[in-house]
């Protein structure tokens, strides 16, 4: 079912979900869930969506613009932990609402640069991956967003990983990413 | 940040969000997504939402009601791919219905058994486990419910794992549980 490049379609079907989905998951939960973490220098549900509301700001549409302006330099690094400065003082709820508000921003320009397959196939440079098609941009937009979707669920799963007994056995989220480090 | 023992409010906290987060993540969205498995004999996020719907029915509430009851005998063992059969003719968007409608009975029970930290703290007998309170399996329910999430967002992601050409390197979720089945 592995797909070698993207549909636009397929991907702006995920890409306005995830707001919507990460609000339903997590706005008014107890800081039980909100604030936990898989351990020392990982992140809570509260740093992901930090995280993707300055990805929002700072690296897909900017990239997509670079991309499709035909600049020959590196993309500019996006900065992987900017939201423990930029979520100060936020709450959870400022948060998704702000990723949501970016979110449509985003899609709407995406969707009236009208991107052929000819466009899709341009590409920029990454500053340490060298050559990538904005196609292949896009498809890590959607992946990325689901990566952060499965990362939230996995940290509110550990949560409860010794209230669930003699079931840990068969959790296997709760072994997932053990020991590893955002 | 791991807790030995459940709070009530904090479990049914998510398992009142987890018809709405699936929702949000599938509602209409094209096969592409609804179908993809991460290969053979591992689950659609159709067939992930059909063995929601069958839990619902027999595993959760079901095993609850045994416990209070104090009966000694086992639980009934759950029949993980009952939803091959059951989700025969249905659209994900029927079961999707089926599920919420379906947790908010199971969540109004719970309530409505205003169960006292004694009551958890009594056990069943697991067919498999042995001996567990139900604390412990309100904990495996939040739990459960929180790995498939997770599921459904990395089988999605591995759609778009060739698709995101050299960025494949930094997304972790492509390598998650590579070659394990459900």
């Amino acid at each position: 079912m592995e797909q070698a490049v993207l549909q636009l379609g397929d991907a702006v079907a995920v890409l306005e979900r995830t707001p919507a989905a990460l609000s339903a998951l997590l706005r008014g939960v107890p800081d039980t869930w909100a604030r936990a973490t898989e351990g020392a220098g990982t992140w809570s549900p509260f740093d992901v969506v930090g995280h993707l509301v300055h990805g929002e700001r700072t690296d897909w549409m900017p990239r997509a613009r670079h991309i499709i302006s035909g600049d020959p330099r590196p993309f500019t690094r996006f900065d992987r932990t900017a939201q423990f400065d930029e979520s100060g003082g936020k709450s959870l709820e400022d948060l998704l609402e702000e990723f949501a508000e970016l979110r449509a921003g985003s899609l709407a320009e995406l969707l009236s640069m009208d991107l052929s397959e000819d466009d899709l196939a341009r590409a920029g440079l990454h500053p340490e991956l060298g050559p990538v098609t904005l196609g292949q941009l896009l498809a890590t937009w959607v992946v990325h967003d689901l990566d952060h979707v499965a990362q939230v669920a996995r940290t509110m799963a550990k949560v409860y990983a010794g209230a669930v007994g003699p079931w840990q056995a068969y959790l296997s989220i709760l072994r997932d990413r053990r020991g590893e480090t955002a």
